[in-house]
């Protein structure tokens, strides 16, 4: 398949579904609305799904890992072999994000798309574009031809994951630093407004940081109203393949939970490709990464959780996954008002006059 | 045990284990920070049990019912009976929070305090006070003695409860009147800025609620200093258990988890009675209603997730649990960066030179 073919095989949501479920939510034993995302996170799935009732029983994280050019650059606190050493931890259940997936049973598909040395650890897919992108300093990043090889490679790795959610997580020294690039560009924003420590760098680091951003879009001159342009020009294959991921979920009508700042850059470069997709996007943690909230904003989605993280990898899906397990749960069992109905005898004295409506419980 | 007793009870957190699992955060393959609130958790397990490494299988929550003779004023969107009502469906996993309960598999006790009926239903945990308080626009809710015994039984129930983490809910319709009551003489606080609209409301219910809420304060004039009579006054016999709960919980060294604005407020109740507890507290939604983030900012206490919540019952509680679970995962299972170093020969041409220190992973 084409990206063109995944783009138009992302349809809207199920209206029909989502009228049930909202239906049904206001037909369940509490004041309307009393559980809050509980409630608009299981009409969207019923809209993903086309059913009411769902159940989130296999849950995948896919991490996509490349490296940048750009860290030649110094604009990383860690030395470019840690993209190696936490692709093959990740695989080892040894990582932030593989702890969580052994903890939570979540599956983990960890995918190469880039990272610069070969790899035999045989749990790593090998999907490989290139041995890193080139240094956006000085120019583009890769090939508009490779920026499209990774969106497929995401958005086919995400249609053959067999799940029934699956989050989108990255590794890849430097790729704080493409997202900043590829946001300020999409949102036309100042550098400094998308621009955070990533990892944890020095003052002088992070000054460094943002002058490079500046100087890889005016080498660059990347088009805003053309994604593709953007993420190969400062961009990277992990930004280009999350992107793809995103949109092949959409496809096939599975909801995507977006990580932190690098995981919404990725979902916002699917929106402006796809603004449909944007409907299967389920949001996890605020990160605290100044960037995401713009990225966020611009897609009109508020995150759930308040974690204070900032570790990548897809660290924040496997809690994303729990909460939309608890939104399923609440719309599958809780009692409907009818239901609710105590029907022992003894509390007819009690009850006569009193109506059960849906005004509220408390 | 008395109160008193309870409260002595409730020792300082243990600061060498405390000290023990920042170092080995400080160790773990991240950024330094990175897992944010994991990170924060972890160490306050540690300080709770001693132990750096702990694991959260016991989760269980505490769910306290009762009446509120306020409900004569009409400040309530829905009847008295539907107290005792959602008190009965409780135990048998048909409300929000205990089919969050059966989903996470969580243990649920729902103690009855002061429902305004006999309650037959043998799961339901008889420790009733009286049959519901007195109407607090008119004059005290109960007696000092009452609120003493109310407190006790929630206190005991805690210590009884076998479990690594306990929530703490309630079930009683009227009792946001009683905790914005509670909550305005404790912080010295006007009544318009901790009153919100509880289970849906009208406006013009709104108003008479805020209108009696000041009335019950005004004829009641509770002693701000003194916790226990200002629950006797104006609070409830759910708020009182739920205090005693809160302190029976740090009193045993296990965590409590504050569910909303009921939660939260008679946590605030504890940490007056007993500064020293409020260490052994765990957030955990940001609630709807106003005065949530008061109590939490008296008590220097910050919210888990945002999931714009309002069904109390505890219903917060079951997926704090499951963070509290991430917490331990990552502190137990995390590679440190000397485990984290891969000793597979062929990445050393690429490691030559690079030093994997606890600077940061990005």
């Amino acid at each position: 398949m084409c990206i063109e073919a995944y783009i138009h095989a992302v349809r809207p949501l199920n209206e029909s579904a989502m009228a049930a479920a909202k239906e049904r939510q206001a037909q369940l034993a509490k004041p309307p609305g009393s559980l809050g995302r509980l409630e608009s996170l299981s009409v969207q799935l019923a809209g993903i799904t086309g059913n009411v009732h769902n159940t989130i029983e296999k849950k995948h994280l896919l991490v996509f890992a490349a490296d940048n050019g750009v860290v030649a650059e110094g604009v990383s606190s860690a030395p470019q072999s840690v993209t190696l050493m936490q692709t093959i931890n990740l695989t080892r259940h040894k990582t932030g994000a593989s702890t969580l997936c052994g903890h939570f049973g979540c599956g983990i598909t960890v995918c190469d798309v880039g990272v610069n040395a070969e790899i035999r650890e045989p749990r790593v897919l090998n999907r490989k574009i290139a041995y890193g992108t080139q240094n956006i300093a000085c120019g583009p990043a890769m090939t508009r031809e490779q920026a499209v090889q990774a969106i497929l490679t995401g958005a086919e790795l995400a249609r053959e994951t067999d799940a029934d959610v699956i989050g989108i997580g990255e590794m890849g020294i430097g790729n704080t630093t493409t997202s900043s690039a590829v946001l300020s560009v999409l949102l036309g924003a100042d550098v400094n407004t998308v621009t955070g420590r990533g990892g944890g760098i020095t003052d002088q680091s992070f000054l460094k940081k943002k002058q490079v951003i500046q100087t890889a879009i005016a080498v660059n001159q990347p088009d805003p109203t053309d994604v593709m342009d953007v993420l190969a020009k400062v961009g990277g294959f992990d930004l280009a393949a999350m992107c793809g991921a995103f949109i092949g979920c959409a496809a096939t009508r599975r909801p995507a939970v977006i990580d932190g700042f690098i995981s919404a850059v990725a979902a916002l470069c699917a929106y402006r490709l796809c603004p449909d997709a944007v409907h299967y996007f389920v949001p996890s943690h605020a990160s605290y990464e100044i960037g995401y909230q713009l990225a966020m904003d611009a897609m009109g989605l508020e995150p759930l959780f308040l974690l204070g993280m900032r570790l990548g990898e897809g660290s924040g899906c496997p809690l994303a996954f729990e909460v939309l397990g608890a939104a399923c749960a609440v719309i599958n069992d809780m009692a409907t008002f009818e239901e609710a109905g105590i029907d022992d005898g003894y509390l007819e004295e009690i009850r006569e006059g009193d109506k059960f409506t849906v005004e509220g419980i408390r």
